[in-house]
């Protein structure tokens, strides 16, 4: 299947310390099935300039779309915009249409548009905003990069913003079918069904709930009749 | 600070599909902060042979410890074991021992000890068996690969059995102030206190809860001596 790629770098101590557990990969992960893009790896790395801009430039190369989220705020231990100019080798600054934006904000809620407030109106050159309905700071995007917010409901809204930017391509559809019985016991029967759908992909998923123990066998591709037809195939076998 | 490295592989096409959200990586990383270990990077990459190899032979080379969860199971989607002996150049096949334990396991419950089951018991030459007191089929180490099934349940067994036998560090201590002011408004003094305890790392976390927001300024570090310092002058200066 031959969908767009992408993938996701979550950039923060508080993930990898276990303080906070992340939201941001999951809801991506599912936004990006609908519309045919496919995720194909994510990493998480902390607030290290090296190592961000290491995994930026590793992702970047080899996806058609990154996003990042995390670390673009005003704070010192925001340094997300500046580990991607770096990766991109270009030169950051405060961006005017960016600090007017933020400056028109603190104004209509009479705080200061202090030192702080104004980091966030750095953006690497050549990049283009993000809008961040919620808290006006922008993200931006350069290339094939989108950096966007840590804080959930921000990121969930300047992901609105950039899928419609984004080429897609057919949605990646799955349907599954629950079985009672382990996975040892239908791994045989299942593999053979998998390889007589070789533009499909089929996985099984054991899970143990209140003493019950069985399989979710899920199908996936992005052929709605293929997918109906592995499922008569799947039913017929353990339904 | 100079504490052990880790990093995490989370392996498995539901995780990069939206269909289930990882809970192995949070749990971990809050296990390894514990004991002294720093999570420094994760990754999450699909059930595919060359991104599986790839990413366990990046890891393992950077970082003290990597432990990987998923598709270690009887069923053709389960290839991480293939995968790990591929990174490293060894051979796999059906070990004795395991062979043994699972055998024993269908044997009191029963069921036929078939070919998909005999799967499990695939384990790369020079691997050591880790224990799975809950449904026996065992993970195992190899060097400083340590490989765990993803059934949290399961996992978090797992980390159980293979962490006593790591060297930790000193404890990764960390202590919060929530205030109720936005990151703009503390973010220079903040800063400068952070520039105070350079042996420390200090961030900040805004929220927004039903209307009230405000930020969790985290101060974290192996000293809780200067944890302690560092609180009090956070107090005098926020609290």
């Amino acid at each position: 299947m031959s969908n767009p790629t992408a993938a996701m770098l979550v950039i923060g101590d508080e993930i990898l310390s276990g303080r906070t557990r992340d939201s941001n990969m999951h809801y991506l992960a599912g936004e990006l099935t609908r519309i045919g893009i496919r995720l194909q790896e994510a990493r998480m790395v902390a607030d290290d300039h090296g190592d961000i801009v290491a995994a930026v430039n590793a992702l970047r190369g080899r996806y058609d779309t990154v996003f990042t989220s995390g670390g673009i705020g005003p704070t010192h231990d925001d340094i997300t915009a500046d580990a991607i100019a770096a990766a991109f080798g270009v030169a950051i600054g405060h961006r005017a249409d960016a600090m007017a934006l933020l400056q028109a904000h603190y104004d209509r809620s009479g705080q200061p548009f202090n030192e702080a407030r104004q980091r966030m109106a750095r953006i690497p050159e050549g990049a283009r905003l993000i809008d961040n309905p919620v808290s006006i700071a922008p993200g931006f995007s350069l290339d094939n990069v989108h950096v966007m917010a840590g804080v959930p409901g921000i990121f969930q809204a300047m992901v609105a913003s950039v899928l419609p930017t984004l080429t897609g391509g057919a949605p990646l559809l799955s349907q599954s079918l629950r079985v009672n019985r382990g996975e040892g016991e239908i791994a045989t029967p299942f593999a053979a069904l998998a390889a007589e759908f070789p533009d499909l992909t089929m996985g099984s998923y054991p899970f143990n709930q209140n003493g019950a123990y069985g399989t979710n066998l899920v199908v996936r591709g992005t052929d709605p009749g293929r997918l109906d037809a592995a499922m008569v195939k799947l039913v017929a076998l353990f339904g």
